[in-house]
């Protein structure tokens, strides 16, 4: 038999477990983006808006739970040095350096990327690049702001001829790694007639693409028409692609950066390109960005520049943060942990 | 009881059925394309390859088919004036004005086009078109040739607002003129995530898509983020899209085209692009090519000038002449005759 002192023990515990203080958890939500605050609603967290490029208001330093995205340095440094009560971070974007960088321990405070939330826009942005260096869209341009009309480019052409990328009708592409930007990729690749392979460093066969292991890419590289790099920017990824490898590319061939700029050597690009021992390259990424003038990729024959451009606009994040806010408050192990 | 005559008679006939006089049928293929001949023999014509600059060589003037490719004016004019036993011309491109212009009448000489061999390249090069539009990379391509960083079309942006074409997500696309190329490329932009529709001389379902009568216009191009036209360049639909329906246009609105450029009104195009009354143009084709130095479409802003390089590569040109070669000699009807 349940006496009420049990009733009003149980009463207590169950408030406990929802509250840090006498007063409800607090999630932060970030004001960089469009958020469907609606959905998000249901939890015992209130939600609150804060701007990302402001100190954290003092009615809301005790909250527990922060979602970032683009957040100031000077923000995320406040966060950490005035949020005594944070125990978990989401971040919206795929890599969080951000707030690593501000000093947050994920052993002491979870943090939970937005890996997945950037898969489509990525993806499609890589698919133009590779259509843009195939069709030559960049050098129309170059003609187009001559006011000349660049006929070679146009009327009967070669079709699928060896030794070409003009088109991704039985090209063979390869893409390094191979996540879930890649799973979400090659299917647009396979459906206009590529050949695709992957490396990554657990080979296997992910999503009916056949993916090697990096010790493969001696006998990838010289096979490959046009290269993809979806590699993640850390010390075992840093220049990945540099002489070496980049000799084993047909000079035809095109290689085509979404990942992290620190995969490629650019000097060693830029000798490739400039030497004709590649077809070309397009960079989403740079080991510096913005791209300094002084650059001289800027002057590289066959080089498309585009500015970090492929991301950007984290898609589903609602859903991902309902799923981590669930977890969390059941206990569980959240998604996306660092 | 057969007589020795008969047997004569009969032989004599067949003879007949496979010669024009008593030397064999011959097809001739044009020198301007790498063609696989070995998946052309089998049947009883002779092989002849032949300059499509030259005058067709005395030899050959008896030959009764006629493949032709980017075929010189005075070339067809000569095979009109001394061929006269051609039956049939095969054109490989979509459209043999060429052949007709020369004089052939399609009532004396059976004409079949290469309608189907264009699908898949015109189709790659408008979803080519459509990101490079989406994606701004002629944009960036103008800053990079001033070695200038375009931030603004990087980093953090608005996802899929309303009121702009940055993605083909959940983009509306509308598809004007629904043959085999729109058939081809309609699936890649629904698996990219865009909602198409699609206008026709007759509505119905086509391969899933919704297509609508032209009356249906004025309803549809309010609701349109992206018009891909690929009509046909004849008088029924010359200035197809002038300033009345550019006018119904959102003002983000872009317009692709790849089928002929007697389907907008040059003019008005202009001046809607000035106006900033749509969002841009993506042309592979133009009133007049190559667009002349003089026409002020080169300066227009955001407006694509693409040499007519969608197509020029007949696809599968082997496996169309095959079969209405075996029709051809039985008798039956050939596909895609004028």
């Amino acid at each position: 038999m349940r006496t009420t002192a049990a009733h009003f023990l149980q009463a207590l515990n169950s408030q406990l477990r929802h509250s840090s203080t006498t007063s409800k958890m607090k999630l932060l939500y970030p004001n960089s983006l469009v958020l469907d605050t609606a959905s998000l609603q249901g939890f015992a967290p209130t939600l609150h808006e804060y701007d990302v490029h402001a100190p954290i208001p003092d009615a809301l330093l005790d909250a527990e739970i922060l979602v970032t995205w683009t957040n100031s340095a000077a923000n995320l440094r406040d966060a950490k040095a005035r949020m005594p009560n944070l125990r978990w971070i989401q971040s919206l974007a795929a890599g969080p350096n951000d707030v690593l960088g501000a000093g947050f321990d994920p052993r002491a405070v979870a943090v939970t990327t937005g890996s997945g939330l950037h898969d489509r826009t990525v993806a499609e942005h890589a698919l133009g690049l590779l259509l843009n260096a195939a069709r030559r869209f960049y050098e129309m341009r170059d003609y187009q702001l001559q006011g000349k009309w660049p006929g070679h480019l146009g009327g009967p052409q070669p079709d699928r001829a060896p030794g070409s990328f003009r088109t991704l009708r039985d090209a063979r592409v390869t893409v390094w790694g191979f996540g879930n930007i890649a799973k979400t990729l090659t299917p647009h690749l396979v459906a206009l007639g590529a050949t695709v392979r992957g490396v990554a460093r657990r080979p296997g066969v992910r999503n009916g693409i056949e993916v090697f292991g990096e010790d493969s890419l001696p006998e990838l590289l010289p096979q490959t028409d046009a290269l993809v790099m979806i590699l993640p920017g850390d010390a075992s990824t840093r220049h990945a692609l540099a002489a070496e490898r980049l000799a084993l590319l047909p000079s035809h061939a095109w290689v085509v950066n979404v990942g992290r700029g620190s995969s490629i050597d650019e000097d060693a690009l830029l000798k490739a390109l400039e030497a004709g021992t590649i077809g070309g390259a397009a960079l989403d990424v740079f080991d510096t960005e913005p791209l300094p003038e002084a650059s001289p990729l800027w002057k590289a024959p066959n080089l498309i520049v585009s500015p970090h451009a492929a991301g950007g606009r984290p898609q589903g994040a609602e859903a991902l943060i309902v799923d981590n806010l669930r977890r969390f408050l059941a206990g569980q192990q959240l998604r996306n942990a660092l």
